[in-house]
């Protein structure tokens, strides 16, 4: 059957042949081209984009530009040289194609003509350290980058050069690359990775650019055009039905670009693919979905291998939301995001976006972010990741609660990891990824090792870290093979959403289970989260659950003993070795409470503690001769039993003004947390807040929607439908 | 001739006597309201200023409000009821003179009855542990600020009020904490600090609310009435002629407003006093001089005991400016602050400001920063602070070079201490004050123990540490007493700023010498700091120098051993304790250099090692039990010898986009620094930048202005005029 659908789609697209295309076409067509120029005068956004890339490019005109032998590792000369040159090169086709002033197709062609000589003479980079070296940069990646820019360069000036010119290039500039991508290092090509996705957007941009069929297939179904690598493949493979990325959010800001670029251009020269109705719209489910995770401030969810500092204005989403508005049609949604970005790209959908923001007069102050679920897998069958939302605009908090798959090399071992928004603010955070992209003295720009010695071990996360060992005792290749499960979970209901997710891959004796319950109480302006963490092993373990807050610690209600004149580290592997061990207590029940202040608020981690737990405040920063860590803090609470069950309760409380100096509700409100029942049927907890009582309930066995429940004791005795329920002064919360 | 003139000044005073008066006149007048009252509707920001207060003030209005009996110290109950009292009195106040709406005077009678009950009933607060306790609230400067508004506040509803009801508030509220004030702690009340321009303000305003003669001169002239204390010996004795404020910038913003109000309130009783032309406008030259010791974002720089996240958005500001306002006349340099600000008092002067930012096309982007030089003392004797700028807008360079003396109580021991801001950010800080305002958690919300343990010690500064003993050996008396002295210098070339100043107070064996350039050198964007700094000592000696920069190390060009498994203090007294050793190197000379990253800015110090240096990396959060410290770091430069002379030059260079991933000029363009002569007479640097050789010339003997100095060897033959010269490739840089 697959290979039947193969073969009908190979048809349609042999039907669209591309001999003889009207050039340009890639990046935008002349029509769209020529809206641009008619469109500048009278739309401010769209002018100002088009000035700014105008007085980049002007300042080389006329100028003998360096094409440099590579050398240099990224961060460093003839890296950035090449990126800069890249970058010249799309701006100056792009004005070509505007204004039609041939010094702009001069100063392409020009460029073109020094690569056609460099490029049939590289080897492998000088700097290469990766499975997948370069050519004219250290690693194909960036190889890849050059050619999407470069394709839609040369598809801007196609018709401004001769024949032979056309062929010097061809030959020379791009057919090198793309035999050393589609030929040496095929089995990198036809993964299904976001190198890959730009690999292949950079051959088939180049081969829509030079009209080249050949690599066009090769660029949407593999080196081999069977379809089990290539583009269809990456869209199919890469995305979960509801276009979730495997790779995280921080991610799919990398790889939407090539998607978004090649999609056009396909788009433009092969309409009858439907590139972008493509599986529901997943190119449009995946911009979405990416857009729904982000903070505030437009930066991507820090979880997997990510840098806090890139944000949705980053060019990659510049590009892919003026594309969606014109494939997709306009978005009311994207417009606070444009806002943000400042520029538009000079394609229709800029024009779009730049005419709305000139005429809409109630921009939305922020994207309509919402309370979502994100299945991941190709299927949709590999866990996932929900996102609970409270509140509105600036005062908005949001929880991440991950039980998704690996997501491949940058992912970290993190199941049922949470992370916790607040105000904007990171308030519970996941490190991210040790690296300072495009600093030469960091280890060329590339990922830290730290990335992988500490952000992606599982005590960086948090989640219960069992005997100090990561979580599939960090093999990758185990983890990618499995996952958890969802056992429940709503997040439609205002006042209480909940997942549940049960993971007994990550150690090999002991399940983890964990509900995270975010509930509205009567009059109360910001949500209570509820953690309810169980745990199952025939044996005795070491459990670390730590809480990796930011933030100033304002008050404990324990005893614990700081490190004064000395101080040591947590443990000596799995990122331990990284923690300093600022102070450590013991706790003997029944609640251990830590408060810290974030900006203006106050938050307070309530723990059950059972019978004795450990507490930890720790410090990043051992073990990093070279400072690539951030110092920042973690409360850890360490417990030594079979089959603990935590139950935490994060409170949001109070503000702080520095300039009225005034601070209200900087106190904890829960008084009292205990355990009523938990076995293999329920888990009833109770909570006193603000001398009302909260009772948690979950069924340990039947989750069923429609199915009954009933908990009896001396002193309540409550009936609930569904999984989970939350009685609040004996009311159930609805 | 002092006495004769201060009979004058009585004279004139009695002139104009208080009885009769019309109300209200503290705050404002008559005239003034009805001006802000017309003006509410075509103002936009004034309109906002009033729906903010009258919003604030008609929650309460019905309502029986608390009056507790005083308890808890800053940050509890019974401190922020009144405190949030004494605003709402104030503010009731203000809307029942714009509406005339009775129920606004009724909401204020029934709190001061209430007080009026309450206050004669008090003895010291409970939880008083100044000097100075309180009644109302644990220390009198908290009963200060209460009288300042409920002074004003009475004199808004003084005519609302019966005979009786005036007899019976101001026997019963004010009469019990002025007697406490003027007779039980008359001694702080007739201090020459801070506190006390609060307890005059609050006495003296009282004394205008209430017709009280007595009051008012004791408030202007001390309890004595000999002007001995009292205000007009605050405005003689706590500013230099240049408007310098003797505890520093984030103390002015502290102390301006009782300034402010009360000199208003003078102002409008007794306009022959002509107060606010008082010694050349003295008031106009603390507010201004005070602005122009801001950061970008509003903050005062934080040197002396001060919390960063204070800004001249704080309402002492907003009252200062709008004031000033009205009686300086309009001033367009503030209107960026009151855009900042957001808010403006119900005055004529908020009314001007609101008219003049909703017609005024070009409010300057920021306060109109410039280089500028503050003598301090009251005779302008005392040392000084001096500001030095370069750039523009949001890419301008401040540093700030202090020579100034102590600075009462508040004040560090950092003689010749140096900050840096650039693009907004402190690049290298001054600690300010640890201290958690308002929140009673952390040490009931005063300055805590760390703020004299360590952020006021020399080690926490930009200076250098003889011995591991602070400056004066840290006693406050001591210090008070002394101060440097400023040996030549200039900040009106755009291309050279120069400031040199001497200590040879400091320490008993050591003199110190500090002289800072700041020099523009042909086609750079950003300025060079050369830091030359002289010591003289009979005796060897170890000198600690430190930069507390803010951000990400990057490299140095020398190896150092970093703490791996266990890190131990630095030191262990006059806050070495507070201080982890994260990394030490000894570097044999001749050039050691250190690159950080603060956001998008490198920044290289690049130190002349004479023989060899031992450099640490400390990181605060030794000995701090209570998490009172933020963890910040330090690059600390130390040498053992006998007169030692450091040379250090500061380069500010290239800039970084995480969005764009490039790095540009992110290494040092410096490859050299010697001393060419250091003796008696001169001093001179030879600095290699960019392969351009910098040769930085200073006399050590004689400073006159039009001297001339030659510099003569093999390679070399300067003249110059002055005490000081820089050549640039052998070009005299102007």
């Amino acid at each position: 059957m697959r290979k039947l659908s193969f073969v009908l789609v190979l048809f349609l697209l042999n039907a669209e042949s591309l001999f003889a295309q009207q050039h340009p076409v890639a990046f935008a067509t002349k029509k769209d081209l020529t809206l641009v120029k008619n469109s500048l005068a009278a739309n401010s956004l769209l002018n100002k984009s088009y000035n700014e890339i105008k007085n980049a490019v002007d300042q080389w005109i006329g100028k003998d530009i360096d094409v440099p032998v590579p050398k240099d590792p990224a961060g460093g000369y003839t890296h950035e040289k090449h990126k800069e040159n890249y970058n010249l090169m799309f701006n100056a086709g792009v004005l070509y194609q505007i204004t039609g002033d041939t010094k702009y197709a001069v100063i392409v062609k020009q460029l073109f003509v020094k690569y056609a000589q460099l490029n049939p003479t590289l080897k492998n980079h000088p700097e290469a350290t990766s499975t997948s070296p370069g050519r004219i940069f250290w690693q194909a990646l960036n190889d890849a980058n050059w050619l999407v820019y470069t394709g839609l360069a040369f598809d801007c000036i196609h018709d401004f050069l001769t024949v032979a010119e056309r062929k010097q290039i061809t030959d020379g500039a791009f057919k090198p690359i793309v035999d050393y991508f589609t030929k040496d290092i095929k089995p990198w090509f036809n993964l299904i990775h976001n190198h890959a996705v730009w690999a292949c957007a950079g051959v088939g941009i180049v081969g829509v650019a030079i009209d080249n069929e050949d690599y066009v297939n090769m660029a949407l179904y593999g080196t081999e055009k069977d379809g089990s690598a290539g583009f269809i493949a990456h869209l199919n493979g890469l995305f979960s039905p509801d276009g979730y990325y495997n790779e995280g959010p921080y991610y799919t800001r990398y790889a939407i670009l090539p998607f978004y670029f090649f999609a056009n251009a396909v788009n433009n020269t092969k309409p009858g693919l439907g590139i972008f109705k493509y599986r529901n719209n997943i190119l449009q489910k995946a911009l979405n979905g990416a857009l729904q995770q982000t903070n505030l401030n437009g930066g991507f969810y820090s979880y997997n291998d990510a840098l806090k500092e890139k944000t949705f204005v980053s060019s990659e989403l510049v590009v892919a939301i003026d594309i969606a508005w014109q494939v997709y049609g306009p978005n009311a949604a994207y417009l606070p995001v444009a806002k943000a970005q400042g520029k538009v790209i000079l394609n229709a959908g800029g024009v779009g976006i730049s005419k709305a923001l000139q005429t809409e007069k109630n921009v939305l102050p922020f994207y309509p972010y919402q309370s979502i679920e994100f299945a991941d897998g190709a299927k949709g069958n590999k866990g996932g990741v929900t996102v609970m939302r409270a509140g509105k605009n600036e005062k908005q908090t949001s929880l991440i609660f991950k039980y998704s798959s690996h997501g491949m090399a940058h992912g970290h071992f993190d199941k049922l990891n949470i992370n916790v928004y607040d105000n904007g603010n990171e308030v519970l955070q996941d490190y991210g990824a040790a690296r300072f992209i495009g600093i030469e003295q960091k280890w060329g720009g590339r990922y830290l090792p730290e990335t992988k010695t500490y952000t992606q071990q599982t005590i960086a996360h948090n989640t219960i870290t069992v005997d100090e060992t990561s979580h599939y005792d960090g093999k990758e290749a185990v983890s990618e093979l499995n996952w958890p499960v969802k056992l429940f979970g709503s997040i439609s209901e205002k006042n209480l959403q909940v997942v549940a997710s049960l993971d007994n891959t990550a150690y090999k004796d002991v399940q983890l289970q964990r509900t995270i319950f975010m509930v509205h109480l009567p009059d109360q302006l910001k949500p209570l989260i509820i953690d309810l963490f169980k745990t199952k092993s025939s044996t005795a373990h070491q459990f670390d659950l730590p809480f990796n807050y930011s933030g100033s610690v304002i008050s404990t209600n324990f005893k614990y003993s700081p490190a004064l004149n000395s101080m040591k580290t947590l443990g000596n592997k799995n990122g331990y070795q990284f923690l300093w061990k600022e102070a450590e207590g013991i706790v003997k029940g029944p609640l251990a409470q830590f408060t810290f202040l974030n900006e203006k608020s106050f938050y307070t981690i309530s723990s059950l503690v059972a019978d004795s737990a450990q507490f930890f405040f720790t410090r990043i920063g051992a073990n990093d001769p070279n400072f690539n860590l951030r110092r920042d803090p973690s409360y850890i609470m360490r417990t030594k039993s079979i089959s603990p069950t935590f139950l935490n309760v994060i409170e949001l409380h109070g503000n702080y003004s520095t300039v009225a100096e005034l601070a209200n509700g900087a106190y904890s409100s829960l008084s009292a947390i205990q355990l009523l029942q938990d076995d293999a049927n329920y888990t009833v907890g109770k909570i006193i807040y603000k001398n009302n009582s909260v009772i948690v309930m979950q069924s340990n066995s039947k989750f069923e929607s429609n199915q009954k429940h009933v908990f009896k004791n001396a002193d309540y005795n409550f009936e609930w439908i569904g999984p989970y329920a939350i009685f609040y002064n004996n009311q159930i919360i609805k």
